[in-house]
């Protein structure tokens, strides 16, 4: 049992701490060291994808700097500071449609952080991911993600092909 | 030819109406009296979908008052004032990873204007839609529209079902 001594300053400071929480508190926590992305939910779109082999539908984002980039068609390189965005879901059918392929659950997000003087050790891009719909952390090494996109090391590292947006 | 007295006063209105333009202007003329919704090139998504009937891929995004009512599911009815816009592109192979079915041309953006009390005659909803890369205004009827989406009549007339995103 605590002291009564002890009980006030520990009731004040877990109200004081509970009151100081700010928004990057309650994000999850980093994907081999890097910071969760706060916001993606809200970034432009790239490019869209289905991929046949594994039944996933995806959306691919980015943050201002890695869309202006896609729209003008500077991808290669990236230019430094370039977030770009992978969320990816389980394909289903839509039931009014049956033809149409649609995202059911959320299986992860997938980020590639463009920075070739901080990322000399990954060809210069950081790599994490945060799996399903509560977002948990993927620690098991960049390496996993290096491996799989090595076919595409002449495109920068990136497989997406930016959509075509209209000339306005 | 035209009189010299002439020539100074038309080459002012000229330059000064030049100078006027803005960005409403370059923008593509109306579909079904629905004037272009600029800026939808940054709006965020609320779904994706593979067709594979017509061989399409589509990222469907929505103005900020639809993705707000998408994310916390509050879509039947979708409230005033909600934009759905569906990009659609012409589906192909990614060459490094075949795969993967990513977008090619682009066929037209098609969007979905809530206004019960403007749009009474087309069950609550403004339809247009625009062609190819140069959006070239669609205007063969709104009933074209509803026509093809009448099976949802129930789902406020709206084929897409909100993607599972982050509870954060």
């Amino acid at each position: 049992m605590l002291k009564n001594k002890y009980l006030i300053p520990l009731l004040f400071m877990a109200l004081t701490t509970t009151s100081t929480l700010n928004a990057s508190d309650t994000l999850p926590g980093a994907s081999h060291e890097i910071s969760y992305p706060e916001g993606w939910q809200n970034w432009s779109t790239i490019a869209v994808s289905h991929r046949t082999d594994n039944k996933t539908l995806r959306v691919i984002l980015g943050n201002k700097i890695a869309v202006e980039a896609a729209r003008s068609g500077q991808t290669n390189p990236w230019p430094n500071g370039s977030i770009l965005g992978k969320v990816v879901w389980k394909d289903s059918t839509l039931p009014n449609w049956t033809a149409a392929t649609v995202p059911k659950e959320l299986v992860h997000t997938e980020f590639m952080f463009k920075d070739t003087e901080k990322y000399t050790e990954t060809s210069g891009w950081g790599w994490a991911r945060w799996l399903g719909v509560n977002q948990k952390p993927f620690n098991q090494g960049s390496q996993v993600c290096v491996s799989c996109h090595t076919p595409v090391k002449s495109r920068d590292w990136v497989y997406t092909e930016a959509a075509e947006f209209p000339r306005l």
